[in-house]
């Protein structure tokens, strides 16, 4: 089951898409929660409700074509969007060469960096130059854990979604040529806001439940700049695998349903090209993931 | 004046705290939002309006005391919570001798972090032998701000409240001992991992609204463990002020209302004293700030 949250007549709504692949709005039944966030607390007893719906009324004539929505983030207001980074083998060697991590890497993206698939991506006029793309799968959390054994992660996960990093590569530079700790730390730090822009955590269209998706280790990613492939790698490529990460982050973190972990981009950003290039005005920036869509943003 | 979030009869409720010191509860008007945020985003007309029912209303009997009522976290759901480090002068040298930061430096903490004063924090059983508190000044952002001046920072601030930024202390002294630059960064993030877990940002236990601190820079901080002084600082010793720190992170992140900034801790916290202590079950942290209030948590 394919779920999304969408605009409709300026409400969010959540709706599940039909075999048609057209979104059959939920928000006019009583009985199933009116947010992402509040169906994912909920569980599989919401789960089995919209099932129900979908069999008994999803083939109404009233359904919105995928294509056509205006489609917001798929979880609007997640709690927690944690964001790993340096986890595919062949992205550490583009981007000079960065050694092999002990333990996953990571950190928080701003709720506010959330945009929808078909949502414009607006250029920041005070660093509007380096601005790259990251095509990664995304782990939907669907309960409450912390401080989870690896062998028991994947019972945390309701699905899975694909998210953009976008970055302003303004201040990679540095992280490189830090030549002590805190200087070192201090450059990442600048290396991370550049991005929490508003606007570049573009995620969706839609939030896939798990049991459509056998293997999550195994997915092709693909992300394509005005049509051309840039990145195109399986998910096997990985480092650290998803149970790895959200294992390792509960020993610290709690997260909870709607929580939304990023897991990593493949080789090809624009950053780690010869020569390097970056988005500009009118570029379309797509990835797509087997099994789950194709998220889809042009660059103002 | 002063806001409140607490618990009444189960429901989160937003109070005003009265002359005699009792919260006056807000949720029993239908013209004010129900919760801190919604007020916060409403702004100057939901103030006013809470001005006259504290005026017309205020001296109800059914009024609660402050000292005995259940506190949440005056924003139970900020969009963000960006937490400044390294930003007292006396810190830096009682942390190894920090070098002191070009910039700013900041990491954003998980929402699930937050804690209301008066509720107990619980030492998590996988880290429970560094657990370090960290008294600060927090910012609550009345206004949305993206790069905005200096000079036109303070415009966006609603008000003032207290953070502990509790912190197991574990993995920092492999920041210390790390020799090259992704070695660092790794530390560094771990180290920041120490104050995700749980109940690790007790926040309150009131949002003093702008117009009653005429100087945020100069307020006394004092933090006491089990009633003994151990931070006492003016708010002075910050080496970067509350309108830069907002001018700088307003380049990268948008702040919207509602948002916590935690402005960095001052000496005195137990990692680094000597010899060094940390918390143990039974103890009593409390954070006082003038003009705000006292935030008190018991350790579990």
């Amino acid at each position: 089951m394919k779920l999304v949250t969408f605009q409709d007549d300026f409400v969010e709504s959540v709706g599940v898409i039909t075999d048609n692949n057209e979104i059959f709005n939920l928000s006019n039944f009583a009985d199933i929660p009116q947010t992402m966030r509040e169906i994912l607390e909920t569980g599989e007893p919401a789960m089995a409700t919209i099932r129900q719906k979908l069999i008994a009324f999803g083939e109404s004539n009233s359904n919105i074509p995928l294509e056509t929505a205006m489609l917001l983030p798929p979880i609007p207001n997640p709690k927690l969007i944690l964001s790993i980074g340096l986890n595919y083998w062949k992205h550490l060697e583009e981007m000079d060469g960065t050694p092999t991590p002990k333990n996953p890497a990571a950190f928080i993206k701003s709720r506010d960096t959330l945009l929808g698939s078909g949502m414009p991506l607006t250029k920041p006029k005070q660093c509007s130059d380096m601005i790259d793309y990251e095509g990664e799968l995304c782990v939907v959390i669907g309960k409450t854990c912390h401080n989870v054994e690896t062998h028991q992660a994947m019972d945390y996960v309701a699905g899975y979604t694909i998210a953009n990093d976008i970055s302003a590569r303004d201040w990679v530079a540095e992280v490189f040529s830090s030549k002590e700790t805190f200087e070192a730390v201090h450059a990442w730090e600048r290396n991370i806001n550049g991005k929490q822009l508003p606007g570049f955590t573009p995620c969706g269209p839609v939030i896939v439940l798990k049991d459509e998706i056998s293997d999550p280790q195994c997915l092709q990613l693909e992300t394509r700049l005005n049509g051309q492939t840039m990145q195109s790698t399986s998910t096997s490529d990985m480092i650290f695998s998803i149970e790895e990460i959200i294992a390792y982050y509960s020993k610290w973190y709690r997260f909870n349903p709607g929580d939304i972990i990023t897991t990593g981009t493949p080789a090809g950003v624009g950053f780690g090209r010869d020569p390097q290039f970056f988005m500009k005005t009118g570029d379309i920036i797509e990835v797509e993931i087997e099994k789950i869509g194709i998220l889809c943003n042009d660059v103002l």
